[in-house]
């Protein structure tokens, strides 16, 4: 079959690979149709490694996808051949103290898709565990199957700020987890979501989802606007999407009493972080990995008309031009949400 | 000052009551604009009693308002004369073992507008404690303030539901309480809301919200239709609305494992329970008495269009109709949804 | 070797099996050391099933069991023959949606011991999955290790209350389970928990636990009883322990506004509940199937003298005579709390 | 009558000062027995300033108190002259936003004893709010009544922490703070608590609490003794207590998957933090000011035996003597825990 092959760090190769055995006991064989491209698959490709994971042998991209199943492995109930589906790239040992717990995310032993040595799923057929594959209604594209694995970060992250009915939000940082997880807060419960970016057209793509108040910062102080919209009371969640050193300066300044902050940006170095902050208002703090139990609901939302996808979709090409989205995606254009690739064309 | 005064069990009269005194401290003295008819004001109008309370005197009605400030008292800060408010009806000890706890609707020294020998604020000016008087943006109505309060019943069961991002909820009973209720859990979290009920007419009121499915139980099966909308597995919330003991025989089979129950109608007599049922799935009972901090929130939910209470005002009065306004509350049309009676017209 | 096998209802016979094969992928072969009578295995001996689980061939009885380890299977990370383990005795399918949850208790696939057709653990070997094998310490013994099964439902019942430090508890129905679920509600966290019941006996021996206080029904009114200790405001959790109908009479009349009840017993027939009482005070109502992710918890409070079980354990029989235990059980004196069965002489 | 005056920063006199004139609707008049030198006092005394809190004028030190009901203010009921009784000391707008949801400790209105301009307690007479005044039963003393102050701290941190039965914990820091709160987190459901400190005298007067486990960090690595602890999985809550930048270091690797950390400790200094770590197990941080709903709980704890304060109260000394008791505490003796001033001699 044919792959996209991060073959080492800065060589992308589309080419012949052997193809996927019968799938095993509980697994489906699944031809993804759309697969999105990730910071750390172009990280992979521009740095041959993101943390301690390096990639010593050729190794398949991609990790978010949605395609059709097309065989059925032993012990698998519920699916056919021709499903549409999504893939949950990560998959626990189900029997860790952690996966007891319903905290697989946080199971040591997860192999996700494209981590390596694992290889990705942006190839012509995989094999996955039907346990970790979700139905796709007639009403939700490939392209939007292909979004949910980052829109479920945002997913986790508003399920875990346990927001209230008609809570006020604050998002920092527009990027394509910020977008993702203001949306998610919206149709999670909240009343508005304020958003916070200092680029301009990110936060007019965000602006586009009414209930989204996007904020310049280059022209509007965030506490001061948070405040007004709150009635002084300050936001009942805020929700750190940047990673940026510079956003924790006043971070913590922007949460009502009692309020709630979700970490879901990772700052590259150690933050400075004035306790006495946080214990004036009690702040709760969650912090975010990956994500855990939140697809079936993502879909649900998206086919229910509760979260729309469409504006983040900015642009989408065939496998064979594979290259040419990782090479846009390194350029980081500002207006560039989410990438995506076909590797079939319906 | 004109009030509406229910007189004794049966006779209601729009007629001169002693103005209210100065707002004393931490009040505001507050002009009514509109003001819904509620089941508990009827139900004193026909059988002069709820429960233990007893309309034993002259008793001014209503307890759903909205208004103007017309007078600030000694030591509020925030209101101004003019302010459009709405009001929360029920006012606690605020030192009470329950009020510090957060807990203030189950405080039980609560003095609720319109509950014997309590006055209602169906009249020209009320005093009212600042602490419980909440400011209507612009956008929002003075009917839409009025609603606030049945409004705020369904606020704190979707609020006590603990909704999850893209939970599938199922309502029992598509009355007032009812819709609104399954409004709350759709602005607040829910992908969709499935409500059930015998009437087609007080379904299509319903239907008119985009995300609640009407389930018209003389012709579906409800535990059926629930099961094929979340493939099985079962709403995570269920609330039970009806007050009916024919919905307690299927109630339970309608949550998933580890779901929640939501208890809001009130049935007459004991309902007959089969404990391993609840304990099958572990479900969780959350049961509803008043509500507590969600007036604010339901105000956010409403101004940013998220709540559209428009289809649910059947009716407006003028406050010299107000006995036309009972009397047709008291004919129970299927369609009716909530009555209202301007005191004062703009 | 060696089982205790139910051949059919009524008839017990200690006698041989075929050996346990070799443990498979992720399994470790166990000698059962110490196991105990439980209601339900006396139930498929002199009933011949329990609710629509039937036995039709011969089944070896026991699911509450502790053992050391004589053989390790493949996979299996973190224990070595000669270790002494107690057994969680329901498996899961853990990759259902309910186990992915961390609810693996209320997943319909679970396989338990001594459930037909599966065959318990009163023999000389089983194997077991690792992953629901917990270590005993040094001054753990087999007999409360065994005992741990029962205890279990208790810390389930204690966590899912949600204990605040200090809290009051009340248990109605003072028999094993009862017993166990406040000894974990006092380890748990509770300052103090009263345990009614109609014998005199029963209470004596729960009351040998500092902190349980004994309130025996024909003497003392309860809810009188909850009032005087807890300055009127009622228990903070009270846990329904009896299954017994004439409980729910007064039950939630015990309960503080805004606290918890979990239900733990188990009646025959549904109960009638008066709706209004439990929404007066918006009691949570916690319902118990089992239990999940309690087993090292309970270990870690055993062997900490925390939770003191000696006074639970009444007495041990040698495996030649289980059939003496069973009938003793059926008996059903009122100073019997659990009688356990060694397998294996030390 | 007498009180311990602050005059200025460094000056302290025993001298006269006008009576409390009769309380007022809702108050008690109490006349002090034992109080608590804390270290905000010694501050005061040292510094002249706490934060923003400045002495401009003579103040009435003290705020960790019990005594005795001399007098029964209008509106009181549940309480008689001579009832003995400890203080809560901050006495919150009960009517703003924050109070109303229950937390009244972060209303930015609380008036605390002894923060300036307000008075403290260590005097003969004073008025309080009958709501933030509790009864001591006869076997809690005078002593622990006054201690019930900063144990209440570690009650809330133990409360926040939502410990659920046999969690294992560590508390950071062997001040008075760290071993109130491992005392109440041992109460409140753990089955042991390591704490570490530097000084084996503080550590040697927490480990007379069976269950609290000391860890001298000259000789020990506490992560490592976490890990042997837990089997490796790490602490289910950890407490840091120390408010030492050193403490940060390590902190958050003490913690397990999904656990939680409690944040009671104030470091005079922003603190670096590497969010990396936070979000690998995706701990939970609470934040700790002061404390809500917390002193009935504590006193049953005391009551039934739950909580042994008797280790932590290191010395009293008489009225007369308070300059002594503060240049003591100024000392800082490692061997000290709590030292208390009586008023009356009984």
């Amino acid at each position: 079959m044919k792959a996209v092959v991060l073959e080492e760090q800065g060589v992308i190769n589309v080419r012949e690979v052997p193809d996927a055995p019968a799938p095993g006991l509980g697994e489906l064989k699944i031809a993804p149709h759309t697969v999105g491209v990730c910071g750390s698959d172009l990280h992979y490709y521009t740095h041959g490694r993101v943390g301690k994971y390096v990639v010593e042998q050729p190794m398949i991209l991609g990790h978010e996808a949605s395609g059709t199943v097309v065989e059925v492995g032993p012990g698998v109930e519920g699916f056919k051949v021709g499903d549409r589906v999504a893939m949950e790239p990560g998959i626990p040992d189900m029997s860790s103290r952690a996966s007891k717990l319903g905290m697989y995310n946080v199971d040591p032993a997860v192999r996700f898709f494209a981590t390596p040595p694992i290889d990705g799923c942006l190839c012509e057929t995989v094999n996955h565990p039907a346990a970790f594959t979700y139905k796709l209604p007639d009403n939700v594209s490939f392209g939007e199957g292909a979004l949910l694995e980052p829109l479920a970060v945002g997913m986790w992250s508003a399920t875990k700020a346990r927001i209230k009915p008609g809570d006020v939000c604050v998002v920092t940082g527009s990027g394509t987890v910020g977008m993702l997880t203001a949306s998610c807060a919206l149709a999670g419960g909240a009343s508005k979501v304020l958003i916070s970016d200092v680029s301009a057209i990110k936060l007019a793509i965000a602006a586009q989802i009414p209930g989204i108040i996007p904020v310049d910062l280059t022209k509007e102080d965030l506490v001061e606007r948070v405040r007004e919209e709150t009635g002084g009371w300050g936001a009942d969640v805020a929700f750190e999407c940047s990673g940026s050193p510079k956003s924790y300066e006043t971070f913590w300044k922007l949460i009502a009493p009692g309020g709630a902050a979700v970490i879901v940006g990772i700052p590259v170095n150690p933050v400075a972080i004035d306790i006495t902050e946080l214990q004036a208002t009690e702040v709760r703090i969650e912090n975010i990995f990956r994500y855990a139990n939140v697809y079936q609901k993502a879909i649900d939302l998206v086919a229910n008309g509760k979260l729309n996808l469409k504006p983040f979709i900015t642009d989408t090409y065939a496998m064979e031009d594979a290259q040419a989205a990782f090479d846009r995606m390194a350029e980081g254009r500002p207006g560039d949400i989410k990438l995506q690739i076909t590797v079939k064309n319906d």
